[in-house]
């Protein structure tokens, strides 16, 4: 049983330094958002790309919707994914304020954070909800866990964009 | 013990679903590499920013020091490092061609996926090489696993910048 026990610490090990690193992503984007003033997350990252305020909506959006992907409830911002993932940045004019997109950023991530640590192991390695059974027999590896670890690359994806904000020239 | 085979199975599945992310992110890089000329990696990905040769080359770099840090071997091309980490873009006139850090590229990705299959789930929970055995006792995450979680995102992130040079405009 010495075996059993050891396995189990290793899966549990596993599963809390897949977790640190999600955390460590929304930590620098934390990091990040406290350099960045309101009017430089309205400016593009680039010439003619998203602006700041967009990409942050849509990190809340695409983090938002992992509740009902891991089965751990429904989003707590519905309203989102209209404005910052079926449509792309100023097609939609009317945005939330950047203070209200911070506020439900915080709290998007808190209740993950929260709920990811309710899940064993084994849990992590059942099915994602975008996934039948059947067809879940032939590919183990579409777990929540990859979910986790996806959705802590794309954070990081819109991080590397986002940090071409900081010290950026006014256009003004 | 067959709760000892459940659970070494699912320390496997966790590496393996890990392997497969890094992998993912490579694959995509080679996608938009192929998408992308040497004019275009010549570009900055926006206005004072890297250039996308100097963020390529500081890709094959850091993947490179895999190598040493879970101790697979030595570097393939330990020249990049003085070049594309030590310094910033610009500050080294000569750089390699495009084409041989193409190869390079490569040869390291190709190398470290050959490495990372071969290493146990208990090999990949042991230390890496920047932490003392005496450290680790303490710090059991900082292990050969988180390496290539944080490794991957590294990926992510420059893969969100380098994206930008897609449909750039030309300057000239």
């Amino acid at each position: 049983m010495i075996t059993t026990i050891e396995t189990s610490q290793h899966e549990a090990l596993m599963i809390k330094t897949q977790i640190n690193a999600w955390q460590n992503q929304v930590n620098k984007i934390n990091e990040l958002l406290l350099l960045l003033s309101d009017e430089k997350l309205m400016r593009e990252i680039a010439p003619g790309r998203n602006r700041g305020v967009y990409i942050l909506g849509h990190l809340v959006a695409v983090n938002d919707n992992i509740f009902p992907l891991l089965n751990l409830g429904k989003k707590l911002h519905p309203q989102l994914e209209e404005i910052f993932i079926s449509n792309p940045d100023k097609k939609v004019t009317e945005l939330p304020s950047i203070s209200l997109l911070k506020s439900n950023w915080n709290n998007v991530n808190e209740n993950l954070l929260s709920s990811f640590n309710s899940l064993t192991p084994g849990q992590w390695l059942s099915r994602h909800m975008n996934i039948s059974d059947e067809a879940f027999i032939k590919e183990n590896h579409r777990n929540k866990l990859n979910i986790l670890i996806t959705r802590t690359n794309h954070l990081s994806y819109h991080l590397g964009q986002l940090t071409l904000l900081k010290n950026a020239e006014s256009v003004l």
